[in-house]
């Protein structure tokens, strides 16, 4: 693993970074895995949090010695804070990134942006006619892995992409009323590899195929849900993607992409919690995975903000932006309506609120 | 690596097995493999070769100590002949299969019975109201791993079978006229693997969807076929499996199978040509893939032809009987339907004839 | 990995930590690392730090928002500091241990004690006398996967304790000037592993065989040093231990352990910087191993001074106190005098200043 | 893994070998081994089997379509016999050898040659003076992974030699019957070792150090013999080599070698008995070690095999030669001395017999 960004003040040399005032929006469960990356990174200063519930607010800001606030206004006053970090609920995010962009003030925004992929066009339209500085946090595009395995594609090392393999399986279910406003397994989880794939082979894919079950919980298919499917995504030129996604499996979080060029492949293997293996008469017992969703991507959540500070400094270019953001979300439009109707559906980029599920 | 099975006769207890007198029809690429084989294992006599080309049967005959034929009545004799093995070409499979049913000579067949489906489908009737003991030698069932990865998943270990990703690549395109008469990749190259699904989960697929390119040779396309191909099969109950196949990769000969179970996984990884790392400042380099067919199959040939053995001897019951590879092929032209029509199509067993692809 | 402590104020629940006031003694290469991590931890509030030279501390205080001094009363002074972190030369060590027993002061000290065994010892039992909190910095003990292996051992799943094996080798020669003082690679290098070897079988080794040879920069033989050894211990009840030291390889840095039971084996394999595998024509290369000292150690370090916090708050006991220290320096001073007679020699934990090398 | 020798009548090109007339002296359980690789190889016609009991060699005859004698001038006949394979008991092989070499019968022996090394260096004289072809069967240099092992440490991949790892652990202790005469494990089980390392690197080492425990079966202290040793070699130039010994494992059989060079690092990892991975809640399970010592080494038998028929075929040269066994032996005797001795020993090469342990 390579050192997480904030042990950059260690003896080896480096720059200093300037401080950045942050405001957080959203004082929720990722909210609070957010407070403590804001309050532990030497590039931010962690000056305000807000949620609808003070209480919360209240709490998350004593423990990361910020301040709490039910006043919008001040969220979005570009006098005193410089960044907002978006992790509001999903119905909330298009509003806030419309007030940052008006006041032009930079944003690091959870995704999506809005599952009302016309809402989502507009309001990416609005922030980009204002030149904010703003990124979605696809935040696996920041694991060490991953970025590796792009950049050895990007080489040329194993040539020309040919076919991906994808792999994305969670270790239990989220809770059903957490599901239930989700989007569906396609816009909440895959939509992740969706930006992935493109990110990885800087093609836009052109036509989706997706097919899924409900193998766990059957209240998912109320909500027109499944736990496990499988997408196919065609490219420009002929090559293939496909991507398993499954939301409760047995043995921890597991995530693994492969890609094969035309003169070799190179893969993200599946990250193990520990190098230890027991040798025994009944086989050879290794670290398992990693237990839960915190172990294996809370690394990829500090290197987002990591890069975000970094695009505040004018260090590098930024993340995803929401344009980037946009397309993997149309992609995932077209895969929940593949989902449903079983036949595969075009992507839509220039509209891709004209894709709509039959039901 | 387990000792293939023609060690039996170590110091290590074992029984003896009977002697049977073997003829091989077919002295091409592929019966040269076969005859190998027959020469070397202790409860074969290898009494006979037979080829349209009387030359090839010759020189296959001299190099293994066996007598080459060119009467086809000497072949289905069966008071000399206790077995025939069928390796030659594709269209001829039907036709030596009838003949040895009706003289009572058992049958080990290379895939596929015959290409037409209707006419397959008459033969295996035939030769299963004969009663003869018949197998298909879809010989990736004797490897080593699958066949433990079966284990593994028979006992419940993992549970029930949720999604399987298997992975099927060579390391260079077959020569374009062997193409032209193959059937197209899904019949010729995945059908191993749709019989390998159906084996591992005791399931018959229900559904098929299939989409590929040509990624290599543009000629590919003039025979409708194509080089990289990703295959989805729906299971009864909703399991899923996902199958990648590729005619021409870099790297060596590679195919893994990962079984997904409600609690658990198991995975036959890619196999290795050895066990060497060299740590070097650059990286950690391993010994890479077998380089080619022979070095990754040709123990599961030797396994193939120790179970038909087995069988002759009546121990243990026969490998991939013929109705069994009926199905299989009954998949694959799903599959092949598939991926000119580009619509999800039902698998039809019991009359695998009736589905045929557009052009 | 696990997480490293101070995501401990992660949503996940967990209690807060008291903060605790800091001293550091040196700011030269290893105070820096220690300062960095002194500054993010946040049961730390990062005083004071002090250095024979003024502007080396000066530099540091800025860098992470401490003060810097060049009183040594005010580093010991109880009112106003809690615990010290003793980073300054290896000479100076015992006297900064016995001035903060004697103030009642926590100590994390950087090894050896003394390369004295007679003054180690005196200021070992000064120090036990005065009760104070005081751990010896063999940070290896708080690498995930060392811990985790004496878990297993522990544990009793792999047996008795048979035979272990250990591989601690550095990319590259330390600057000569530093070896010339450093005591030699025996009570500089090795001795972090007689620590480690001590810790995971919880015996104390009776007798010690070590050889060794000057492979790389000739001039180290003039320190009377060797870069590569082989160590032997015996342990009671007849169990060996070996351990491979090398100052300078060429592909990263290699720490390995094994440890043989009478019933199975465990491992902690040799760490990698990632999970990227490449499949070439040529062989599969991996992810190499740490490229340095810091790439592979740095989390030991955060977790022995999360392990030192954890004593102050009266969390869990001390990490490896001044005695043990002791041993592990008794160990290796045993070591350093088999390496000059070629014989195997006695450990004299009783008295270890009284095992003196011959020249 | 490679294709072991005797599939090269595989359709791949390849020469006709010549056939060869064996004699196998020995029915015992590792002539058992022999004779079904003598009966299984295209290039031996098996032709007799002695033994001091005509009834095992009536058995194993009969077995392998071989012919049975008592006649020892019947197997030393050179007009029908072309190659004796020597694995009759220890105490013989000198006086078999001898009179192979008398009759200008070329050899392959059993190791050792004898355990008394004046016996062996003498018979060893003489058949090198006549100018036999005789082979020791150390097979472990004909392991697939050694062999790649030790081509990349010639072609200087990895730079010098620096420090050799060794690991030799067997499942089992042998029958105490067996471990009485067998001389100890320096000489029985260890000095394979002996004899790879200095195949490895090309060198003959000067110094040995050994020291050793029992702890498994106490009586084995009756025989002045150990299960658990360390030995470390001293090579010219300063290299060193350590090899732990272990006569019984809980896990399997495990061997592994690892040579670091100046510039870099190989390593013939532990071998397994598969490729199949199950992922669990509590861990990953891998397919384990070999079970026991045929399915480890069974194919370093037919490999040492295959290369004394290429030598009869006048291809490529001999293996370990009867001057290289002695060598191996030398070292086996000096270890053995240290052993008991606990002091570095020089080893003896020119008068290898000059060395006894004193007890």
């Amino acid at each position: 693993m390579t050192a997480p960004g904030w042990y950059r003040h260690s003896p080896r040399p480096g720059r200093w970074c300037e401080v950045h005032r942050f405001a957080l929006i959203g004082a929720g469960f990722i909210g609070g895995v957010h407070s403590a990356n804001l309050a532990a990174h030497p590039g931010v200063e962690f000056s305000l949090v807000y949620d609808v519930d003070p209480n919360r607010a209240g709490t998350l800001a004593e423990r990361h010695h910020s301040r709490a606030t039910d006043d919008l206004d001040a969220v979005f006053d570009s006098a005193a804070i410089d960044a907002v970090l978006i992790a509001s609920s999903t119905d909330s995010h298009a509003e806030h990134l419309r007030r940052a962009a008006d006041a032009g003030i930079a944003v690091l925004c959870e995704k999506p942006i809005d599952l009302d992929l016309d809402r989502a066009a507009d309001v990416v339209a609005h922030a980009n006619a204002r030149g904010v500085l703003a990124m979605v946090d696809f935040n696996r595009r920041f694991d060490r892995d991953y970025a590796e395995l792009r950049r050895v594609v990007a080489s040329g090392e194993v040539g020309d992409v040919v076919l991906i393999q994808m792999t994305t399986r969670g270790p239990a279910l989220s809770p059903l009323d957490y599901i239930a406003v989700s989007g569906g397994q396609m816009r909440d989880q895959t939509v992740r590899f969706f930006d992935l794939a493109r990110w990885i082979c800087g093609l836009d894919p052109e036509a989706v195929f997706a097919t899924g079950s409900v193998m766990t919980d059957p209240r998912l298919a109320d909500h027109g849900d499944v736990d496990t499917s499988v997408v196919v995504l065609r490219l420009p030129g002929g090559g293939l993607v496909h991507i398993d996604s499954v939301r409760q499996i047995g043995y921890g979080y597991d995530e693994r992409i492969e890609v094969l060029g035309s003169s070799g492949m190179v893969e993200a293997q599946r990250r193990r919690s520990g190098a230890v293996k027991r040798y025994l008469s009944g086989g050879v017992v290794e670290d398992g995975l990693p237990a839960g969703w915190f172990e294996r991507v809370s690394a990829s959540y500090r290197g987002a903000l990591d890069h975000f500070v970094d695009a505040l400094d004018g260090r590098g270019g930024i993340g995803p932006n929401l344009s980037e953001a946009l397309k993997a979300q149309a992609i995932a439009e077209a895969a929940a309506l593949s989902l449903t109707s079983g036949d595969m559906v075009d992507v839509n980029y220039t509209e891709p609120g004209a894709i709509r599920p039959l039901r």
